[in-house]
């Protein structure tokens, strides 16, 4: 562990509070909001309210493991022997970023059939491009985390293949304004997962150890609220325009009915 | 408690820690989807969620007695002195196993008397199995892990002789799709069931202690994970299935009055 300037192990520090505070929040928000939608996409909002609940537990272990992984000393943050975890967050995307894809594949209208074929393949390669990066985490050298970053990214572009191909030829029957914040959310979760490699790579660029690891724990930091709480918020988004046009649909369908009651 | 290296110390903390997270998100599910499920269903859930509610109170205590029981000194996790306290698994084991069994039986259209008997004489074999393998916990003296190893199979084989020779039976009248499920329940309870013996007899083989007491919470906690969230979603599955189930039963049978409804 670098020693750090007293800006430096605060802007850290900082950030993982906000992210705490913003993964309460979302959770909340998540959880008191699957009244507004339709019963049908009750579930998809819980699963947003367990990713950001899961996420904010894992923020509080690493604003913990942070703090006492330094000590302050003459003005400087000196690394204490304590190691830093960066575990929690593997632990927390093993978890989180599976989910993260059911909640895409739920929120549309799929078949039964469809759908459980598309979550089970994009649930087992998430985990893995998640399990197959943690190795190349564990060290600082040049060549096992090129190694390890390079398998991670097999997994990755599967899943980049098939939210892009497969998805976009079902997503053919999903009326317009649907497809539109799909076609949204979909490179929201592209910008999003794009800041994890760069934060990852960031130590193989020849820069000051410092720097690197402040880079790596706000990127990560700024990454996790856009590709949880903000992508969640999409989602709920497209659950509650689905609701309106499901309600519209059997108004239309059964407007007698519906005037006598 | 042997000294671990900081992998191996790391690899059962964070072990711990991914299951707090896992029985949290599986506690706030099982809780929220109650009302996805006939009322004749949510009690199981109910049941699914304190099972999972219990295990993630006693994994945070686990955790904090493993973290209490090392102390990092010279890049090696030494025993601190303050004993690491396996008990919580028994406890906890104790509580929810036969818990689960409960919610099993609680998940198929048993006669009242019936479901009461099976209940009955489940709950009191899997307290005993329970109870008669913690002896043997504390010692890693062969004999006697041996001894009340042995001891704690008799209820095991009593309770596989009932779930699958008892309840096989009664299974015949339940619909294929229901039998399915439950036959894939029962494996998956045998095979989680089956880590944990193998755990247990760990220390009897000649491996290293460290690697012995590694293996050992590692096993356990990934056994826990399937036997309690896992084990729960197929039981969630299967009163889901049945819900719809009971549902098109109730429109065939009284199609005139939902029509004018």
């Amino acid at each position: 562990m670098p020693t750090l300037s007293i800006g430096q192990f605060d802007l850290v520090y900082n950030s993982f509070s906000l992210v705490i505070a913003v993964m309460g929040a979302a959770f909340l928000f998540f959880l008191l909001s699957r009244s507004t939608v339709a019963p049908a996409y009750q579930r998809v909002l819980l699963v947003s309210a367990l990713v950001v609940g899961i996420a904010g537990y894992h923020y509080l272990r690493i604003f913990n493991s942070w703090s006492a992984g330094f000590v302050l000393i003459d003005g400087q943050y000196v690394a204490s022997g304590v190691p830093f975890n960066e575990a929690y967050r593997y632990v927390d995307w093993l978890l989180t970023v599976p989910l993260l894809l059911v909640e895409l594949i739920a929120v549309l209208s799929l078949g039964a059939q469809r759908r459980q074929s598309l979550t089970l393949r994009l649930v087992i390669a998430s985990a893995l491009m998640i399990a197959l990066g943690y190795p190349g985490e564990l060290t600082l050298a040049v060549g096992p985390r090129l190694f390890w970053g390079t398998l991670s990214t097999i997994p990755f572009l599967y899943i980049l293949y098939v939210l892009w191909r497969e998805l976009g030829d079902m997503l053919k029957s999903e009326p317009v304004r649907v497809r539109v914040l799909v076609r949204n959310l979909r490179l929201l979760l592209l910008a999003s997962w794009g800041v994890y490699p760069i934060a990852y790579l960031l130590p193989l660029l020849n820069i000051d150890p410092a720097l690197s690891l402040v880079g790596r724990q706000v990127g990560y930091s700024l990454a996790d609220v856009i590709a949880k709480p903000v992508y969640g918020l999409l989602i709920y988004g497209i659950a509650r325009l689905k609701t309106e046009m499901d309600l519209a649909q059997q108004l239309r369908e059964a407007p007698v009915a519906v005037a006598a009651d």
